[in-house]
């Protein structure tokens, strides 16, 4: 049975949601959850009959961390004041192989940082890279980096291409990933410096690149994995969001403002309902860290029980698809050519 | 009286739409308009009795430019090959102070070259920018640089600050704007290395900077100006406009569904029309490109007869704010404390 260690005092709501999340995941998947943190903060959220007979059957196993670390605190600090943290523990018993995989909606720097160190690089990637699944009217795609890495050089972004390929291919079940590289205009020649550069590397490499995606073809289908640096894939994440935010706030005020509309808004309710589905990130959850060797989930910082549940479920679907042996054992090859390039 | 000379081929409805837009600001403001282009194809639009007397009174007047700039010529092609092109001689019109003001809703690359080459940079002023008003729930705001500068050094993002302060200020009579700089968090140690050397830049200068702005904050009236790189700005501008015509669209297959969804709409058309006006970009047409010695107002590619006219209103409050000469007297001395920076 696949076991995941889940940070159990990562994120907005922990560790109430978080130990909702497990026990759900327990419930629909099969698998074993370990959490890591206070054991007795854990253990006061897990009095329900249902949670009693996990503990008991072995589905379920506390594992006490002395030290968390918090949603703001600096990642290169906690990560070297913090080796108790629930971070910290929890990737140590992916790395011992005592468990396959680590679910965390906490601090992501820290999870990032940590999971760097703790599970290591595979060989030949540079650096590990934050994707994100986003929902769309047109399905789910891949943006890659959303923030890990927000200086990136060209290389970088084409090894972000083929770590994401796999991502798409092998855990989100796309046969042939649409590549595209975020950019300012459709043209060959159009961008900047890395994103020049970048589109010449990726477009020699075996992957089905589609070409340059400007920000008004994100959400139109166009392609099921975008390449960024993390510098602008986290602001077009975040504008995403604020702009979800502010249309909810916008009709929220305006039910008020009158009886028609509110009228109107009742009316139209399940239209919102099936338009905001498109876009809830909670359905996925999460995303592992690419290029690390082990698999590592990364929560959103306000992931409810339903969101943990499904990064859990993300998490056993990665260590399902082998995903980090694929890309460890394919990505040699495809950096050939990459390799060549001088290390600038 | 104020002139403008306006490009009579430029932009996706153009000349039909420029000649109408034209029409309307010289009925609607006290200006005398010059329209470059093809005098056969400007003139066939000026057959109405008004445009006559227009034209008859001095007011409108057309000047024959031999080429047009297509939307997706090269712009450094067609800035070398297309020297009596709308864009040159409407510009050329501007140097030589036979025009106060030029506005073209053409190649913005081609409008940017030209009108840096013909007008020339301010003193100091190492990169013209291209800034944006962008509406929003909380009012306009200013993005800047949207796509002229897509790989800048921190000294440009704090150049781009003084220059967008001046015109909130001048133009968009905001009386101390607050000033922010995008990144990917709200934490001064936060950011790629060009945000985190902007802000240090930034704050020492004599401006209202008040820090960092994510993605989420943009849309929430948290600044009166949001510095950026080009290529972010134009990322996230697309976007927007992407995740509008989204919506549009599922709005409108969803009437379409069903009877309830449609009736629904109806009635709540007025809080569509009521959230569609805060973002209607049309309501301010253009903006003037910052840096360069002279007006040159870039309208939306897509502008129609009113945001062409907004656009010219938008030329001539920047001809009466004296914006131009402001920079050109206040630039030096607050650039004083970045001209120490060795120029990189």
């Amino acid at each position: 049975m696949i076991s995941i260690a889940v940070d159990g005092m990562g994120g907005d709501h922990a560790p109430a949601e978080i130990v909702k999340g497990a026990i759900s995941a327990i419930r629909e998947y099969s698998v074993k959850i370990i959490l890591f943190g206070s054991e007795k903060a854990l253990l006061d959220h897990c009095s329900s009959p249902e949670a009693k007979s996990f503990i008991e059957k072995g589905l379920l196993e506390i594992q006490e961390a002395p030290e968390s670390i918090g949603m703001s605190e600096s990642p290169s600090v906690a990560f070297r004041k913090k080796k108790n943290s629930s971070i910290h523990l929890g990737l140590e018993w992916v790395r011992d192989k005592k468990a396959d995989g680590f679910v965390s909606a906490g601090n992501t720097g820290a999870v990032l940082a940590v999971s760097t160190f703790i599970l290591g690089r595979i060989d030949h990637v540079e650096r590990p890279t934050l994707a994100a699944i986003i929902p769309s009217q047109f399905g789910p795609f891949i943006m890659c980096d959303v923030g890990s890495n927000v200086d990136c050089k060209p290389r970088h972004l084409a090894q972000f291409a083929i770590m994401a390929n796999h991502f798409a291919r092998l855990v989100l079940k796309i046969n042939t990933p649409r590549l595209g590289l975020l950019n300012i205009g459709e043209e060959e020649d159009k961008g900047n410096t890395a994103a020049l550069e970048a589109y010449q590397m990726i477009k020699t490499l075996p992957l089905n690149f589609v070409g340059n995606m400007e920000g008004k073809d994100i959400m139109l289908g166009k392609s099921d994995v975008i390449i960024c640096d993390g510098f602008v894939g986290n602001c077009l994440l975040k504008f995403g969001e604020g702009v979800e935010a502010m249309f909810g706030s916008f009709f929220k005020a305006e039910a008020k403002s009158s009886l028609r509309s509110l009228l109107g808004l009742l009316i139209l309710k399940p239209s919102f309902m099936k338009f905001k589905k498109n876009f809830d990130y909670a359905e996925y959850g999460g995303a592992p860290l690419l290029g690390v060797n082990g698999v590592s989930v990364v929560a959103h910082g306000k992931s409810k029980e339903r969101a943990i549940k499904n990064a859990i479920r993300m998490a056993i679907e990665t260590v399902k698809s082998d995903m980090v042996s694929e890309i460890a054992n394919n990505i040699s090859t495809t950096f050939e050519s990459l390799q060549k390039e001088p290390v600038s």
